[in-house]
């Protein structure tokens, strides 16, 4: 017993919108454990629109409408579907009452136009829009195949499925099960390393382990099937645990964790500040981390010093060094993060210095070098060398540049806590 | 001859993610006059991929695939719709070459499950994939029948269509009659005032102009269809000459302009520079004005003055004023700006103040109360004040806090350029 989500509109075909009624049933259904293994979107045309319905009828059991149930001469849904089964359309008096009582109220006059929206299949039943006139239909035209009908605004359409699909599907015996995920983030380590790594649990049948890759960092997510949350997650974190610990320092957070909100989560809890200098990065590294709700209780500011007469004036980088060993360099980055941590009298201070390319590169400094530089408590300072990769777009050097930042800094953080605990 | 779009993923159907990969291939199909009728959306399953597949060969003529070309087990896109025409896959030395290479780069070794995505079909060719490891394929498995794969990551999708497949198709005779574009932007005026200013405009058969609002900038996307580029371009200026008048110092760019980049521009026209002080953005105004490609022409950087203290220590912000009035003032706002210039010696200083929220709002000063501080030439220094809503994200308080910011200098500087273009 399978679903199918059909998306009727030129509007999309056209790309002039994004398709988020399909995201939105896509995890309405997921969450209530009803499978779903296709997805189309057609146009406003009557015959693409019953080609369509005729592979859907033929594959699934619960064939759910987004769009084309206005009023105008090319909202056709309802009438190609009953065209496709062969059913007349009846007026339905309590519809067209309806629409003239919601016209009323708005102080307009119900156009003949919308009378066309009180046609439903003579043996369906109406989905109310309480948002809207067009109402949808719960129909099953033959057994083991029930239609339901959405308009394409977002709005409406989420009314009318947790109001009245919804239980309506649960009381026909769909959606028994749930499905519970959690997502588990990585950094620092590709995803075909990670799958290598993980790879027996890929075949997992409940909880399913599945690896994503998203601008440089790894996800894994598992997902359960069980009739409850809390057994989901019974299912799930046992698992996830597992998977954590084959993570290593690599695994930095689940779910809504971001790199920026761990980072402040451990300077928090250490009760310890942080400053940053930037230069290729220009302010994105103070962005992400500012980007928390309270990271003024840990962040203090820095400098952002793009030219070099910043690096020298704002953070006392040597100019000497600018001049031998140049901006992009290990020398540089660790006066940075010197610099900047005791001018705003931090704990830590953090800083990034490369090429973002496109242009700057050279034969021993490609587009896509970048160092970071990190000066501690006790006076300790590290830089890290990166080579991002030269093919790497401005925008995509630059974000990467910050995260690797905020990782190193945290894994830098996590590492003394360890060996804080043990000894 | 018409297009299909095919997006392989279960994480679309599970609605992990919003199918934004199908509205930029319509959007791109659209463009070119390439007519396209159906998308589908099926998971990582080759059985069910494969009926997709029978079903879409049966009713179109180029197939279009996104997602399933990574180094995972679940990446099996190009293996079913090889199987599906009985053609074997062989092994490309030159992809090997390629992730090798790209792997080294980034310091890390070639997994043997990257070996993977080195197969394609015997008689296909390479789609390459300068962004990624995981390239796609050109394919005609029959006459009349050409399939194009990308992998989902939308950078790399993009890039690939950009570069590879669009004079591939252009070339192979498809999108004969073309629709261009220009996009019009404006800041600084609601978009019903917009549209209500340039009316006459929005009923236009050819070229079309339509209006859209976005992250509070208005658009206004004016379109003509014509058989080349030059005779569209022919269509749209006139009418994009009448509407950038009607816009006035509301009108900033058009297409690929930003307020960093129009912003940047003056200031190299002018041969001045340009130096910020940032508390709420905490680096996101410099991260914008940053992400211009040569900006290190003209911005020197600046202050991430996130917390008081790095006010007074860095930007020399009078502690009294701080205690009197608050970090969120009209004072402050001018002292950080006349701060960073003088000590950064810019021609301009540009700072912001503001409250970002969640927290930290009042009666007096409530959240999404934003100063801007301009210190300009001649030693002159203005601030302008801002009540961006009590309602919105904190991440769009910040993001609206740096565009106002960049709108605020190009209109000074337009307003000090058009009266020294007069006297």
């Amino acid at each position: 017993m399978s679903a199918e989500i059909i998306c009727v509109g030129t509007e999309l075909l056209l790309g002039d919108i994004l398709n988020s009624n399909a995201q939105f049933l896509a995890q309405q259904l997921a969450s209530m454990g009803i499978p779903h293994y296709y997805q189309t979107v057609v146009g406003d045309n009557p015959g693409r629109l019953k080609q369509v319905l005729e592979i859907a009828a033929g594959r699934s059991h619960l064939l759910i409408f987004t769009g084309g149930l206005g009023p105008t001469p090319d909202d056709l849904t309802v009438e190609a579907i009953a065209d496709f089964f062969g059913v007349p359309l009846v007026e339905q008096p309590e519809i067209v009452e309806d629409i003239t009582c919601k016209y009323a109220m708005r102080g307009r006059q119900m156009t003949p136009s919308n009378r066309k929206q009180a046609l439903i299949p003579q043996d369906a039943s109406i989905l109310p829009n309480p948002g809207g006139t067009a109402p949808g239909i719960i129909w099953q035209p033959r057994t083991g195949l029930t239609i339901l009908t959405f308009p394409g605004v977002p709005s409406e359409m989420k009314r009318m499925w947790q109001e009245t699909a919804v239980p309506f599907l649960k009381n026909q015996g769909w959606g028994k099960e749930i499905i519970y995920s959690r997502m588990l983030k990585f950094w620092g380590i590709a995803e075909s390393a990670l799958a290598e790594k993980v790879a027996p649990f890929l075949d997992l049948p409940n909880p399913t382990v599945a690896p994503y890759a998203l601008h440089g960092e790894v996800r894994l997510r598992v997902s359960a099937r069980a009739a409850s949350e809390p057994e989901a997650v019974g299912l799930i974190e046992p698992v996830a645990q597992q998977l954590r610990q084959i993570g290593g320092l690599d695994y930095y957070g689940t779910d809504t964790d971001t790199l920026a909100s761990v980072v402040g989560f451990l300077l928090q809890e250490a009760g310890e500040t942080l400053s940053v200098a930037e230069s290729c990065t220009g302010g994105g590294l103070g962005q992400m981390l500012t980007s928390v709700a309270g990271s003024s209780n840990y962040f203090l500011g820095g400098v952002i010093s793009y030219d070099n007469s910043v690096k020298i004036s704002l953070l006392g980088v040597n100019p000497e060094d600018l001049a031998q060993v140049g901006a992009v360099s290990d020398a540089v980055a660790k006066q940075m993060a010197v610099g900047v941590k005791t001018r705003l009298s931090t704990t830590w201070g953090l800083s990034i210095t490369g090429i973002a390319g496109p242009g700057g590169g050279t034969e021993t400094k490609p587009v896509g070098l970048v160092y970071i530089g990190l000066a501690g408590p006790d006076d300790t300072v590290e830089s890290f060398k990166h080579q991002l990769g030269q093919n790497r777009e401005r925008d995509s050097i630059r974000y990467a540049s910050a995260s690797i930042a905020l990782d190193q800094l945290r894994r830098t953080m996590l590492k003394k806590k360890l060996t804080a605990d043990v000894s």
